[in-house]
């Protein structure tokens, strides 16, 4: 069955108070999404990337795709308002009899093994949504109030979010509704339920200037090399 | 009105993978302990220290103590099973016309800012249990299943969780009951609700190596020293 994975890469780098975008700023001389893409081009040699990105960032990204050692495996999407609307629209680019995983663009530190955990899980169960544990208390907003929540049933929930190509392309057919927030909400708004697997606690989301040192130094870390 | 701060370093840093507990880890250069002392005590000349620690962990929490400038102003408690049990050694030493800070003494990067915060807001409100948006998407696990949350309405919960003396003093009065998680959890169970406001995103718990070089390099830029 053929892999491809759909990583959406439409920050506009608003809340990291820096004018690049976060998907490209640089970490140890690569740019964020290198990393990401890096990633899902090693776990499967036949995989393909449809990497989603706003028209006003398509130039940065190809200039990220040509330092890839394989851009013939990339296909670039437009994205759209909404993150509904991006992975929508990389959809257009697959095939239904697959595999397909969603990702955050800007999480660079997934690692090859739970892209690879992902896709297995899909092939046998449908769908691979990758979540952690929360170690914080957690409380549940009520009115004016608030009230504590049993943090051994909350998840947090990371991508590569993976399913089948049967179940997700009919999915995304549907009208877009605030509900959907993720891949897993569309796919159960069509009748499936989500099967949750053990994501992986550096597998951040780079949305802050803290996590992109973090990042760095995770990555000098994997490589050997220190800070 | 007197100030107190309950620090609870009661950690055996199993989480770490490490012999030496978090709390007692090098920051550049200094235990992760002396950051968290050193933020109570630079927010207020007149704030008294009780330092809860288990006594397998006394004496190098002495260590500790001996090298910030005021150890006068820090008392020692003995941890308990439980963190409930660890707090009520810590209230043990404090007065009831006071307000008191319960804080985790692995969340080095409090800012001193934050600390002012707690106490003014729990002054006035009688409490103050700072708290931050989740990031990622949520989930509530319900028997085999799960169901997406509104993350908007999720919060993830912080210390210094700050109490007026005259509120909390008589909930720690209760019997242990596992709900029980936090500070916040007990007021509430003597009847009081409680007052959120705004926490810091770098104000992580040190549980993880990673969490250890984030917190390393938030500390060197503040030092404006690099990494």
């Amino acid at each position: 069955m053929k892999k491809y994975a759909v990583i959406v890469a439409g920050g506009s780098g608003s809340r990291m108070g820096t004018a690049v975008p976060k998907q490209f700023l640089l970490l140890q001389g690569r740019p964020v999404l290198w990393y990401t893409l890096n990633t899902f081009l090693s776990a499967y040699e036949d995989l393909v990337v449809v990497l989603v990105v706003p028209g006003s960032h398509r130039e940065a990204a190809q200039a990220v795709v040509a330092q890839m050692g394989a851009p013939e495996r990339i296909r670039v999407a437009e994205g759209g308002v909404t993150r509904f609307d991006s992975v929508r629209n990389g959809l257009a680019l697959v095939e239904e009899e697959s595999v397909i995983a969603v990702h955050d663009g800007v999480r660079c530190l997934a690692s090859v093994e739970l892209v690879r955990r992902c896709f297995a899980e899909a092939g046998k169960m449908g769908s691979a949504i990758p979540v952690v544990d929360c170690k914080d208390s957690v409380r549940w907003i009520e009115g004016e109030g608030s009230r504590a929540m049993d943090r051994s049933r909350v998840k947090l929930v990371q991508t590569p979010q993976t399913f089948l190509g049967r179940l997700l392309l009919p999915a995304y057919r549907a009208e877009y509704h605030a509900g959907f927030t993720d891949e897993a909400t569309v796919v159960e708004a069509a009748g499936h339920p989500v099967h949750l697997i053990e994501g992986e606690v550096n597998n951040i989301k780079i949305t802050l200037a803290a996590d992109l040192v973090l990042a760095g130094e995770l990555i000098s870390a994997a490589r050997g090399t220190g800070g």
